[in-house]
């Protein structure tokens, strides 16, 4: 007797238990799990009543609403598939994933009206803009499309290998490319967030991390789950996030490594008043030790480290606490803390195989490419057989990161398998050499990339954003470099700027960094 | 992408990420999980070797021993099945279920050879008869059979579909029914044990539950699965786990009610050098409030309660805590522990219906049958479609328990559909009745049945054992439950015993009651 695992299920199980319990708050604007849930039905019956069938996609470019948290449920029950896009990209990407998902409607917030309108000529098999907020001519309110429906809609029966989203790459260097989530694989990612860190209808969860990146972790389902709180917040300003976690009780936020940093350097008079013990998730890249020190030590929260690709749904591992960790110093535990870790419960293995497929051995230094199989990685790119067949090789999910295994099996990415520096036949891994950069008081961010180098090959150049208030000298870096690194890893320069080059979802893009540095701004 | 869902996936991950931790102690054995799945392994070869092959059942009478432990790893990953029997049965019970189970190998510790020995010609298609402990004559010795095999056997690949284990019903008036639980039913609810108490490396789980019982609950993977140790009990006495607890530093177990009775009822000195903080998983009928009021308030553990059946894998409710108990007192907070709760987390839904198959109002009053779809229901009776058919209707399992609903969600069993009492047209509960009796001091535990009545049709009829040094008078019974109840739910006779008629899992056999009472010893 198998019913389909699917998130539609945690939410039928929210639905029974929890409909007087605070579901969203939005600004002014408090649901219950009741009204929420009333909400979804009459968006999935307008869906219905509009002629949106079983697996039409329909996209949404959105911040952290509740509108948008709707469409995570209203989408799906009724049948179609979600594509949350990125709202920081830009328009020519939006016609891209609107062209490719081949949506036949898009909700949009008001922000991105005009945006979207500039590109009307460009995605002709849209046939429906929705408007979240701010109506225009030529928008349908989504509003008065709610009003307009009852909440009876045809519950579509799941199949738990069908895709329920489909999430886009942030494709720095070439097209974006839209991985397919089935019901399954999301479930699975919920019950690891639930396996290891346990949630209750006493969790209020701030939306730092947007929605439509890999469907908010799996959030947006989780929290439901347990009939916590989905706390939005418009922009993830620290200012505005010390605010909300007062205001809202919050115990709970997932955030990226730079709104952690962000967090921790916030003004003292912010985080003077923040309350203690909320439980932070962090995923995207490596956090620094310093950071996990200042966050956990000084604000007395609790970092749990995560990672994950949005094609494994999106997360695998976590850096797990163990007992025999509680005998070390905090600085021995940040260091720990800052690594992947071991594989999420029930969700996935995880290994980290060299060339020739085999496991590279437990010692901290041989550095292998992270390949995962089973119920976490992605039914394929859409309409894309070809990067299907490059990124999943007999069954393997392999995710272009590069790292080593400790000895006591925790996971360290060292690099991107492309960022690895060789100079003079060497490995350097650049994130090692901005770790320690990262450690110096005066240093708020730092890249490392591979310059040519006539004799070695690559030699490493650094990018350094200092902390404002703080001055320092490229001599005064390398002489701190060559005190925590062997000396072939320090590096040949370094530059100061006024900030890195970043992705929509925060990643730093080191291909600028290497090439044309006509998009740095030099400080 | 799908990897099978089943127990041995969990397994996999421990091996790589806990090899060095203790897994097991058992007396003065202690393993490692290196060095336990290094035995189990050794057991799978020496099943492949014997000729076990995939689907071949093998069965274990034993108690809780870490030989009894392997076996739920080593004859799954060698594609078998494992048939674990209840040990306390007759000589005739294991008979009827080695040749109902068709077992090709049973495997016995020592205190049950003699009554194996005494059925042998009564099952003829058992070949192989394996003691783990106290070899003799026609017996092969575990040990010995251990060591004769490597480590390698060929691991069978998994279908969750299929049979991890065939587990056998009490069946107190009835032959034993094989219920067939696929690795699928098993890891779901692992993961929803997993999802409800967040369960770490950290944790020391003693074996006061029998792994026989719906394999121990699913802790015999369960705790593997997060890297916890297994602290074997020959025996559920209350001087034992006052023992083990304080030696081992165990943080969890599972206990039935009557167990949780004696350890709350154990003599003081026990109770007062034992550690707070012990988490109490307890199942198998309504702890009453009176003990949970006193293993929680006076012990200071925390009891979970949760239900479900051996039909349905076994835990598919649990009287989760909401952030509204908080203002409870301890009293009232006790009763709705009592409640069976809510479903669990991934695993099924779980409804209450009436005879024409619609749920029944959250009333708290009416009651219908819990029934039960999804992952959590067997795969059928084994060699029994009738009996299946009869239990899993429209796929919904029957659990034959007689509950209701209250506002919040909270499910109540009141009683089985056949030990309500039906007097003067009124429904009764003899679990009402009960938990009313279980409240007066001098109590220690009681039974509450139907008898025929003249004018009533039926009419409640009370057991009672008195606690230790107590003494109380019918008189004094019928005015303390006039006081708590419903007049027409006063019993009309109660009558004084020295100890229940119950079942080997402890369940009170209420038809020994109702009927000739020759099984019962007067105090």
């Amino acid at each position: 007797m198998e019913t389909p695992l699917t998130p539609l299920d945690f939410a039928r199980r929210a639905r029974r238990l929890y409909p007087e319990r605070e579901a969203v708050v939005d600004g002014e604007i408090r649901l219950t799990y009741r009204e929420f849930f009333e909400r979804c039905d009459q968006w999935s019956a307008a869906l219905q009543k509009y002629g949106i069938k079983r697996g039409d996609r329909v996209a949404t470019i959105a911040p952290n609403t509740h509108a948008h948290l709707e469409a995570f449920y209203a989408v799906p029950q009724a049948g179609a598939v979600i594509v949350p896009i990125n709202f920081r990209l830009t328009a020519a990407d939006f016609a891209y994933i609107l062209n490719h998902s081949g949506a036949r409607m898009v909700c949009v917030q008001a922000d991105y009206l005009d945006i979207v309108d500039s590109i009307r000529d460009q995605v002709p098999q849209v046939e429906s803009f929705v408007a979240y907020s701010g109506v225009k001519v030529g928008w349908s309110s989504y509003e008065e499309m709610l009003k307009g429906a009852d909440t009876s809609f045809e519950a579509v029966s799941v199949d738990e290998t069908e895709m329920i989203a489909l999430n886009y790459t942030s494709g720095t260097t070439a097209n974006p490319k839209g991985v397919m989530v089935t019901h399954r694989n999301t479930a699975m990612n919920i019950m690891g967030h639930l396996m290891h860190t346990q949630m209750t209808a006493a969790d209020r969860y701030l939306w730092v991390l947007p929605m439509f990146h890999a469907n908010g972790w799996c959030f947006v389902w989780t929290i439901t789950a347990v009939g916590g709180c989905h706390i939005c917040l418009p922009k993830a300003d620290p200012k505005l996030i010390f605010e909300m976690i007062l205001r809202e009780h919050v115990t709970l936020l997932c955030a990226a490594p730079t709104v952690l940093i962000s967090i921790a350097n916030a003004p003292q008079e912010l985080r003077a008043g923040a309350p203690r013990g909320v439980r932070v998730f962090t995923a995207g890249a490596p956090p620094a030790a310093a950071t996990i020190e200042r966050v956990e030590g000084e604000l007395g929260w609790e970092i749990t480290h995560v990672y994950g690709l949005t094609e494994v749904s999106p997360i695998v591992t976590i850096s797990e606490i163990r007992p025999e960790h509680a005998g070390l110093s905090p600085q021995e535990r940040a260091v720990i803390k800052a690594r992947q870790g071991v594989e999420y419960l029930g969700n996935a293995e995880v290994r980290v195989v060299g060339d020739t497929g085999a496991e590279v051995p437990r010692d901290g230094a041989t550095m292998g490419e992270i390949v995962i199989p089973g119920n976490a990685v992605m039914k394929g790119y859409y309409n894309d057989a070809e990067a299907t067949a490059r990124a999943i090789r007999d069954g393997w999910f392999h995710s272009g990161d590069a790292a080593v295994v400790h000895s006591d099996g925790y996971i360290e990415i060292r690099d991107r398998w492309k960022d690895v520096i060789i100079s003079g036949g060497e490995n350097i891994s650049s994130v090692e050499v901005e770790g320690v950069l990262l450690r110096h008081p005066a240093v708020q961010e730092a890249a490392v990339v591979g310059m040519p180098h006539e004799k070695w090959g690559e030699s490493p150049q650094a990018f350094v954003v200092l902390r404002s208030g703080h001055t320092a000298t490229s001599e005064e870096m390398r002489l701190f470099c060559r005190e925590h690194l062997a000396h072939f890893k320090v590096p040949h320069g370094f530059e100061f700027i006024a900030e890195l080059p970043k992705t929509a979802t925060g990643k730093i893009q080191k291909y600028v960094l290497r090439g044309g540095r006509a998009n740095i701004t030099r400080q």
